[in-house]
């Protein structure tokens, strides 16, 4: 029997934080950790709304910091799921910056969070699929299995050999020919 | 001239946190969120201690949850210093739960953090070589060019061919000979 | 000269939140000031993107809470600016809350709050009129002008006589014939 | 059988709050949002005086901000219940802010919240009637009808022409003479 | 030439806080950190009404910890500098907790802190001297130079044999004879 | 039959903290409530440590407050049991702050904090008897009983002629012969 099916776009939200004093280091820059904090609410969110269910962090990818973003800006972070595994869903989050009163917007950085869904006892369950419409969504669905290969490579839960998809990328054996 | 050189020892740091209510998600468990936020001061503390400078977030490596932490449990979250590279320092973090009237204790998780020294204005600074010690501290040492080659990769900033440190790992060149 | 224009919908903005143990009372339900906290976050953004100015609060108008928000629901704040008055902009502000395990959404409730855009010595300054596009905007536009004699009736600073917008929502006349 | 009387002194409670990094936008001053989240608190503690009770809030009337409150101010909050309505409460909050090193003390604004009693599973329940003895007391006790019906009339849950009470207010009758 | 005079109910304040789930232990009491928390701003504020000043805390006296007080709880702190010396000044607190729905109100406990009295630089400044006026004001008045000779004597600041006030407490005088 | 022991060593415990704005009055220095506040997490982790229970914060001694830690210092708190007396222990607390851009390191104060084990119904329970090894821990072990007979004249539940160990301090005899 075929498994329950969700759009991308059903899982789609948008949270707006203002950076405030506390937030932020002696620099008056945000700090990543705060960022990260929100990343994962938002993310978490997106993940709630697919699969109905209550969702547990399981993994955060690599991510990295570019221009700061400081006291008094707004920002804006957009998170979608973009594709299911089981009982586990990856979340692509966008985080942009705005310095409203100086007119300046930057994309500030994006991240990839992992959640299973699980029961009232905390046991994972199954979520529906998540079928990619546009071709942003699917270029997303379709990087999912090898960034799903790299983190169970680097969780030591995967041998490299077996990580088909992650060869792709880093195309070693162009270079062994 | 030779650069300033510091131990790694020097830059190590305990945090002791509480799980409040607020840090929990509806099934009474840490939200991870709140724990990388905690990751976050701790490693940035272990980089100030090394460079005696302002440190901004720069990058976060991959990073897994596993066996939830519970309200009312003490999260112990332990970093230092694991190698520098001109104006920037990996930072090594290990963070271990505590049930302590239940008398259950738990690795929970552990990352990489990477830090960038910078001066008042915001601009980055060199840093002191950290010189490991202990063989625990050694290999972090030898593993943080492999690590942060992954970041260049997966930041595009270095390609794939040319991270010849990463290749180890993946070992990829015996599978394709 | 003609003034600075902009679309109503250049300042919409989304804000989402998670509603956590602190933000309730003790019946788990959202208490009515933290919701008015969120309130004044968001419609100060859309202020601020308004008139790419820092804004201020200048007041709130009646507000009445229905269906209670509960512990773990997620709450969705939808704000845009209806109608601008020289330093002055009113917004409008709807709320969404919603359990998603439990697959629950409601209308929560709406709400107006004016804001005045100043400089950076805290004094008014003009701010770009608001231009209205589809249909529900032109009728928040519509009313916003009686809404600000009702703020300027019950502040004491417009006598009701005067107020000639506003007799035609209470339509005393009809009953005094 | 006649309803339980309370006092409305026997419902006063003062509340003091130090305006705190956090709690002010960029220019320092207080949010009108963290300040109607201390409205609501010591309202709320108004309310639960009178009645004995768990309460939610059910309303907040036009609230107008003035002069702003800075970083390091000392803000009193001063609320009572007016009159009470079956299971409802009307409550008066007055707030004064006082910059006490620079020896400057303030009124700031006032604002009526409404409250309604309720039981251990969130139903309504009856609360004691408001006995006023000041003269203070006895007009907000009178003009609590006025913004009752106004409330109504407002959340579209009165007709206009029905609002006796409120058109003594607006006294349109007059002007239509 | 006479120094400032000041009436010690000048300096009257009362702060009213709700207990809030983060302000608990896992068995729902509030966490004795958090009421000194509270103590500290309640008393500090106390001192800068006396000193019309910026004050900085210099010392909390014995605090015990009684009943304990819940989750819900309204808890009612009360402050008034009962005496000056110089640039300090002691500090009364008395606490009380109510659970209101349960009609049940008590005595916590009460404190004295110590706070000095700063210019802009941070240096102390005299204050007014704190004119006792009730009984109870006159009591805590003559009590100051006792628990201040205490404070000296537990700070390695004064010799036990100079603390001629607080003799009279210990009373070992009779017992030796 | 003999109690169960339990070494000092094996209940210490290591806090650092962040000292962000909100942490900080109008000088940019840490308020004395919230020092206050960590001192009572920290101790309280290391009697749960010792107990192996919940524990309630019974009171807290003469604490004071020396130079200024200020915004952006990070504060260092360790904290071990004492001594054990039936469901009681005695925690010592040693508070570090240290500017690290700066390279300033100093003693900021230390103080005793005592806590109460208690079962899940919040019953007072035994505890193990603390066991001292070095020469500091015996220092503060045999110090334990002066400080708690000082306690409890001050909370006028000992006579000051029946608190022996506490003659021995102020050696008031000496000055009466």
């Amino acid at each position: 029997m075929s498994k329950k099916q969700k759009f991308v776009r059903e899982s789609f939200v948008t949270m707006t934080e203002f950076v405030l004093p506390n937030d932020t280091n002696t620099l008056n820059n945000l700090m990543g950790g705060k960022l990260m904090h929100w990343m994962d609410i938002v993310s978490a969110i997106a993940a709630q709304k697919h699969s109905n269910r209550i969702v547990v962090t399981a993994s955060v990818d690599n991510v990295s910091f570019g221009k700061p973003i400081q006291l008094g800006n707004v920002v804006t972070l957009k998170a979608k799921v973009t594709r299911s595994f089981n009982s586990s869903m990856e979340v692509h989050i966008q985080v942009e910056a705005e310095d409203i009163p100086g007119n300046k917007k930057f994309a500030s950085n994006s991240a990839f969070f992992t959640f299973v869904a699980v029961d009232q006892s905390g046991k994972p369950i199954d979520v529906p699929e998540a079928i990619p419409e546009t071709d942003e969504e699917k270029e997303l669905y379709a990087g999912a299995l090898r960034r799903r290969q790299l983190r169970l490579v680097l969780a030591g839960r995967m041998k490299p050999e077996e990580a088909v998809e992650l060869k792709s990328i880093f195309k070693f054996e162009e270079n062994n020919g």
